[in-house]
């Protein structure tokens, strides 16, 4: 009688959106792969812009392990060799045989940190990515600002592009999203003042989460606005 | 003694995204609204385009009364009187007190035949928004693409834009997505590849449906595109 050596079986790998804020904004299939897994993974940050955990918080069960990705505070500083760590002990727990859902706030594969990590571990194990509730989106139910009508182009941008580049790709457009504003707020607010779209402008911070702020553009003080805030100019098409 | 005339509460309009296609991609928010309230309005088109009830029918309980909303067929034909009687319609059972919600394929904010009822009726009723997962993010998740790193800009372009004007906006564009193909599909498919983006291009049709289909995208016969499909043109930007 020979020996039989099986093979192992590995684990699947879980790119899962979990929204924006609100834990209802989980998709049904977010919330059953997430209570479901047996390890899960998030990013951790000192300066507060990550809060994937805590949107998912009450549903995470004892038994479940946890596995803090810590990235750089500084944007100075390579947060490649984090994510090198990071992937090193997802793999782990993945070639141990144990599916692994990584939290993404938002969506995975739109500014999403899980990209990283897919780029480094998708080839060697099975990867699902689940969409997620963007907060572009969420933002413009939260403001009842229909974003594009018919033939509308919409323009999401970073508020990290210097000014005479924001303002080459905001000259003309139909609808625009401007995102994560922090420090850049008031060079945002300047180009947009230049460009006369200020009064079609809306400001909205932390949407879904429970300190969500709307307030007029005018009124926003820019050494307070948090790195989850946006800038939404809806489309001015009239329906035909 | 007097007669007292109670006020009669009105009923909440609620605008519910309903995602591409899958439904387990319903947030657990519509999911619950869905179940919850006693009527629902969705739109009904002969061409197949339209799909939102197909998505939830296994959600939608006996009891509960359906607003079916008809469309006019072709675009020539303005929809602006096929939505006024559709808000007539919702007015009535909102102004009878009963909760209606109204079903929305993706997000009800890009792109969405919710927001026509919106404008007509947020201003009497009580208005809730639910955001929904857009086929734009749904499709990047199935193609397994990351679409926008750090400082990329994304563009969400109609195919229906005329061949010189996708072409202005998609000149050196970081990423972008080219949404309802249909019969544009060539005339897109040509812009691209004047462009030098056609290897850059990713195809896929009714994203996270039974019937999804991925294919390269010079092996797709353009008599043959749906409606639902679309061109992801993923960024370049490689991680720092």
């Amino acid at each position: 009688m020979t020996e039989e050596y099986a093979p192992q079986p590995i684990g699947r790998l879980y790119g899962l959106g979990i929204g924006p804020g609100d834990p209802e904004l989980l998709t049904l299939k977010a919330h059953r792969i997430l209570t479901a897994v047996p390890v899960i993974a998030y990013p951790t940050m000192e300066n507060g812009k990550v809060l994937a955990r805590a949107i998912v918080a009450g549903f995470i069960r004892p038994h479940q392990i946890e596995i803090p990705m810590p990235l750089p505070f500084s944007v100075e500083r390579s947060s490649q060799p984090y994510y090198d760590r990071a992937a090193e002990k997802i793999a782990h727990y993945l070639n141990a045989g144990q599916d692994v859902a990584v939290l993404c706030e938002g969506d995975p594969m739109l500014y999403g940190s899980f990209m990283y990590l897919f780029q480094r571990l998708a080839r060697q194990f099975p990867t699902e990515v689940v969409p997620g509730i963007s907060s572009t989106l969420a933002s413009a139910a939260m403001l009842g600002a229909p974003i594009t009508f018919r033939n509308d182009v919409l323009s999401i941008l970073p508020a990290t592009l210097d000014a005479a580049n924001l303002r080459d790709r905001l000259v003309g457009v139909d609808a625009a999203i401007i995102i994560k504003l922090g420090r850049h707020f008031a060079k945002v607010r300047g180009v947009l003042e230049q460009l006369g779209l200020l009064n079609r402008a809306l400001y909205i911070e932390r949407a879904t989460q429970p300190n969500q702020r709307i307030l007029p553009i005018t009124e926003v003080d820019p050494t307070k606005v948090p790195y989850w805030s946006l800038i939404l100019i809806p489309s001015q098409t009239q329906p035909q």
